[in-house]
């Protein structure tokens, strides 16, 4: 079976135009959209995400208010930010980059943002919603993951999805996002004291891989013929063959697993550009559904 | 197989008498705990219901503050019953009997609800605490059906649970509460949508069934030996054999599932009498940290 391959790259840019023409039409409505980007401290890590959010943002016409506050910056200061933003009526959008410096209190800063701002979806009111089936935003990565398959004409409905972890960033909401009324998939959530992983799998027609512990655990034995797998992990490993040293790779072992899969996501350009992409996709809603 | 009987009845007993005297303890530190219950209209069912939580309270020593408002409550009234309960310091739990008469618009209602007296945990902010893992309160159905393995010794953790529903009262949270850390069970939510229903129950250590939709449609044919049954429904059906014409059964077909079971919860007097318990519970946790 050749896999079709589910590119992340080629979505983002589809995504990208349409998105483009929804920010201009609420421009010209006198609403021109905004996503404020929060970021302490010096993280190099953290500073490439948050530039590649800003760049991504002005690509599709969202302006964005960059708050870059030094490592010295005080709970109560970081507060104060947010509060000025959560007034603002021309801020849309508030994105809080973690981790934050130690000494700084993430979860409340979280909590701290609005929930009609909260375009991560990480709000526990936000996550409420989602749970209830009547979310406001969709959490990003989850959201991408369902795009990717929803927009390739990969089917859900009546479809056993497995899933391998229960983060709160990415298997606990994915399993809320897909048993939902109106997308139907029958979710398993496998995580670390699951006894019998490779018997699960084996059923899945959907197999989403996000635990990000290891590189290409998931092997080909473990997934029917026809199965569509999502590859949510992203490791740098060594490879000597490569000029750089090392090359990124996903949790799932690609070359074992896509010759019995009907559609596969590759890793890097898989996944991972979804997840910036949805996020300007819950600011266009913001946008339309102010505070 | 001789199926242990989990029963409700008697674990709700041995429940009460632990929360009198954490009821005493809190009186005697100057906070007794105390239930408001919101009660609109003449609904016998209804009055059924909240004058059993009331009873329960009564017998555990938690003060209940009862607002029983005629059909006629505005939706403004009604709001302003719960924003005077939401300020009382001496009121630690709210709960507002649904379903509202129409023309009442109960989402509303629910969301107005202080999250801190919440103790029916329907808050979209705590429906998202628990999704994340970290809740305030526990749904009180799903905190039942919990209690019913942990304290008859039913292991949980690195167990297959299917749960058949998604409903936002049972199905849904039940599936975070089982499969969050530290409880750590692998878990299927299935729902209407579900091709091979059968396929998956029979691969199950532990069956809930809580579609509550069609009276003892989960047989013996669906279960394997030594599952653990837990059966949320409850159907009135006509039974002439009985005086009143009719008996109270579940979602599960009791005399063909139990001889295959390690254990299995009667209807009635099974999950039925745990909610209130439950209720009572997030009430004194209510107490315990005040809003």
């Amino acid at each position: 079976m050749t896999a079709r391959i589910l590119s992340g790259k080629e979505l983002t840019a589809t995504l990208e135009t349409e998105m483009r023409g929804e920010a201009e039409r609420l421009e010209a409505a006198g609403s021109p959209p905004c996503l404020a980007v929060v970021l302490v401290g010096a993280d190099p890590a953290s500073h490439t995400y948050v530039r590649n959010k800003i760049k991504a943002a002005e690509r599709v016409g969202i302006a964005s208010v960059d708050k870059f506050l030094p490592d010295s910056t005080t709970q109560k200061e970081l507060e104060g930010v947010i509060a000025e933003l959560n007034a603002d009526p021309a801020v849309h959008g508030i994105l809080c980059q973690l981790p934050l410096p130690k000494g700084l209190d993430a979860e409340r800063i979280t909590r701290l943002i609005d929930p009609a701002k909260d375009v991560d979806c990480f709000h526990p009111s936000n996550v409420g919603l989602l749970a209830m089936g009547t979310p406001r935003f969709l959490p990003c990565t989850p959201a991408g993951v369902l795009a990717l398959m929803t927009r390739n004409g990969v089917a859900i409905s009546g479809k056993h999805a497995v899933i391998l972890g229960r983060s709160n960033i990415v298997g606990r909401p994915l399993s809320l996002l897909l048993s939902r009324k109106g997308t139907d998939a029958t979710v398993t959530v496998c995580h670390s004291r699951t006894p019998n992983l490779k018997e699960l799998t084996r059923q899945a027609d959907i197999v989403v891989a996000a635990t990000g512990m290891t590189p290409e655990w998931v092997t080909g034995d473990m997934v029917k013929e026809g199965a569509v797998v999502i590859d949510v992990g992203m490791h740098r490993v060594e490879d000597a063959s490569k000029k750089s040293g090392f090359r990124i790779t996903g949790d799932v072992h690609y070359e074992s697993v896509a010759p019995k899969c009907s559609a596969i996501t590759p890793v890097p350009g898989g996944v991972g550009p979804m997840t910036i992409t949805m996020l300007l996709q819950n600011t266009l809603t913001a946008a339309r559904n102010p505070a």
